[in-house]
């Protein structure tokens, strides 16, 4: 009998429209690594797997040990990528699901400073749903990412106001 | 300035009907641990948040503490109730990303033994979108949560089939 508590939340994925533009937002802007990618070519997209490194951890070298790093983690961010949408006309973009029909809200990144990290994203041009203070809570605020999906942004420990 | 390398995804949300229901899954059937709640009775909601111990970990005693804790993780799912959903005739659910409007695809977790945890899904009536064996893929499975959210399941290391 396998036992269920050993298992892990290993990654989120979501759809994004352009990499090029994802990839520098949650690269320079929110600071993650980009730690793998596999390409399927008759399916026609492109999997990128996005994770926040510790002190001291190194990406591998080789495409099976990073294979291996980023499926045994915890946390990771899967982008999809379906190939074209990103200059097709015709694309409507992806659905963030807090508008009709609603679904997924958001994922949360935690910060050392929240004054601090909005200031810089607010220098970033970074499009924000809520600022800080906005609103009934002032310890959190929301900001969106390229294809407008919801990030939380809070304190670590998330103190009270 | 603050440095984005610091920062950590902590949670991802998704808003779910039945608290009941869906709480029994994620921590009898996936072997989640419910490590914090916060009940808004102003919003007439309630977050809850799970996540995977490690060993030796103990979710603390205090609701501050444990607000603490949670909030320093990595990989946290949150869950958001709003309040009378699970009774109202008609709530036509929660949407999952993967149909029209897409979106958020899945949140994946990481097995021991996929072949293991396969059947113990099954003997579990667990919902599955894609066994090991259908599909392309047969290093994957998918199932789904009482919501209808997609949840891939793969082996730690995700070994090449």
């Amino acid at each position: 009998m396998t036992d269920p508590s050993s298992y892990r939340l290993n990654h989120t994925m979501i759809r994004i429209k352009d990499p090029k533009v994802t990839l520098d937002f949650y690269q320079k802007t929110l600071g993650m690594t980009l730690i793998h990618q596999m390409e399927n070519s008759q399916g026609k997209f492109t999997l990128y797997f996005l994770d926040y490194l510790d002190k001291g951890e190194e990406v591998p070298g080789t495409d099976e040990s990073r294979r291996g790093f980023v499926f045994s983690r915890r946390g990771v961010l899967e982008l999809t990528h379906n190939w074209g949408t990103e200059t097709d006309p015709d694309f409507k973009g992806y659905h963030n699901g807090n508008k009709d029909p609603q679904g997924f809200g958001h994922i949360a990144i935690l910060v050392d400073d929240l004054e601090a990290a909005c200031k810089r994203f607010d220098e970033l041009n970074v499009n924000f749903i809520k600022r800080v203070n906005e609103g009934r809570m002032h310890n959190i605020a929301f900001i969106t990412d390229p294809d407008g999906y919801w990030i939380e942004v809070l304190a670590r420990g998330f103190p009270s106001e």
